[in-house]
């Protein structure tokens, strides 16, 4: 499942790129419009931005997590199918957002997608680890891909919650709970390097 | 030419979402219409479900299958040629669907094309049987993967008898194999767990 | 190496599928007419299917030319550079011969640039055999496959030659050196696999 | 990482032929006619050449890079991210050079965009040498991939300080600068063959 998964991010986050046009302008334009025309796009750059590395977090926690699955059992591979379909949606989602920047049922439909994702990504973590299927060899490393699995999901439904207060708002709610994640990470890795103070005699 | 295989499996299940087009509407549409417009292509959406997961279950059996063969020869790799031919067509038969769903045409070419990959991939395990080189370490696995590569066409045919009758019959013909596929697995899944009964005593 | 070659081929195999358009109308066209729509493709289809069987054709081949190049060296990379470059163009003069069957500037650029691919590959082996970079585990199958390279560059500057006189006469020009090609392999696995005659005692 | 980034390189490199349309011609059109189209899309068929040669190259680096790399660390992971971002934006700004050739703004993008890419790209090694993660099994072909990774930056901003001043000059500084990084390398390479001289009894 490893090849697909790691073809259809690869792909999925490579598409994203087709929805930046190149301007519809005449050969002649001068350097000083083409940039204003660019300038028009950047929503359409700041959606492509957020996307990609939203994909490349999860590619990675995937691809953490599925190092720690003794074997593919029929249920996880059904959820790992759904997910990757998550996945293959995102240019559409993120095209739809770049295009229609601002417009709620856009961006709800955007964090929606990728909430999907997140929480098909979780689910199959929490299936492996109620049949048994998650290798034991480093269980501090197992519970903490498991910890930042469940990271995503909360903070998606927020920006779902927020966005129709306003579009910008529920961006801000996600990078918050993105910095809340990589402070929190900082804190047990510093917990995990120092696990056993050394004893005083 | 696993690698090939994995590859246009991937590239094919992503490009479908490039059938997914964004609403092309003003930018200052409403929520309301742009939910309305997007309802609009719910035909679209409900062809890349479908070929997404069925593309998913062929690649799947496509992996267990190859794990079988002791080598490839010349005709296998041919027929494995031919098979990804009908995969990379998949987009174009998804998006023909989704464009003219209820089409008899569009929809008889869509599950035509289906057919001859299933009929592709059920002809090369026929094919490594005949020519005796499937790999003998676990016959009752290889028996299981050959049974199931055998179901996909007569459910195919089966949709493409009945589209010309009303075109939500034939997905549920489809669909309804598809069921009865995942019972019958179930139960030999069941008995192959328990294959030796306690002898009375 | 491989992985770039292996993605690239996959893609290019793939995107061929992009130059097969949904036929523009509307969406109550009859199934009848749809067929005729999609007839009026058909070139199309015909450059879809030979590039990508001749696309196939090549990955084999380099496939099975790499697994024995003892290693890659500067000069091999460039030519793989270049190769992969023609490859990646192939969608684009498919797309153009789709477009444009029977013009005899689209015909010459299909199979110049099917010609530069053939060329550039059969390099890579002439120069790793110069090179004495070529494993001779199974000098019999490396002798093969230096044939085989050998066949590509006649049969499409045949081809090249013929496009001038008949847009049709150079496909069955370079059929016919597939069909020649195809005839001497059997002759020589036969050959092989019956090296040494009994003694007649 | 290894994986996602052959894929992301595979697909940004293949989806660049994207740029190269099909003339919008009526299919009578003559061979003459249609030669005289192409030649216009010439600056597209030139800025494909150049992207694609920069992208192998970049990939071969990072490849060659990768493997003297002990393990990914944190920082190197998100460096590695950005750095595909910028690989798969390079499909976009080659189309915006292939559309807009000599328009300063666009040809700044572009080269901006590959700068971005090598710096990315060279602060990996430069990240992974300070945290003692590169493996010193063969210390100098390390010194010779940490030296060439350092040649791309400063030649492309070269050709970002020549190109207000002329849009060919540009290019024609990139290129010296290619030159050079060949003629250094080919020095190096023939030190590294002759590296202990006999000693003289």
């Amino acid at each position: 499942m490893e090849a697909l998964t790691d073809g259809i991010f690869a792909i999925s986050m490579t598409l994203l790129v087709l929805e930046l046009k190149v301007p519809d302008a005449p050969k002649s334009i001068s350097s000083h419009e083409l940039l204003h025309k660019l300038g028009e796009e950047i929503p359409a750059f700041f959606s492509f931005f957020v996307s990609f590395i939203y994909c490349g977090l999860l590619w990675t926690l995937h691809h953490l997590a599925a190092h720690f699955f003794r074997h593919i059992q029929l249920g996880l591979a059904w959820l790992n199918l759904f997910f990757l379909m998550s996945i293959a949606l995102l240019p559409f989602s993120c095209a739809l957002l770049g295009h229609f920047l601002g417009n709620v049922a856009a961006e709800e439909i955007y964090f929606g997608n990728m909430l999907v994702a997140a929480v098909l990504l979780a689910l199959q973590w929490q299936v492996a680890t109620r049949k048994n299927l998650i290798n034991e060899d480093d269980p501090q490393a197992a519970k903490d891909i498991g910890q930042k699995l469940l990271f995503f999901p909360p903070a998606l439904a927020a920006a779902m919650l927020v966005t129709p207060y306003g579009s910008k708002a529920a961006f801000y709610a996600m990078a918050m709970v993105f910095v809340t994640l990589r402070i929190w990470q900082r804190k047990v890795l510093r917990k995990t390097k120092s696990p056993s103070p050394p004893p005083s005699s």
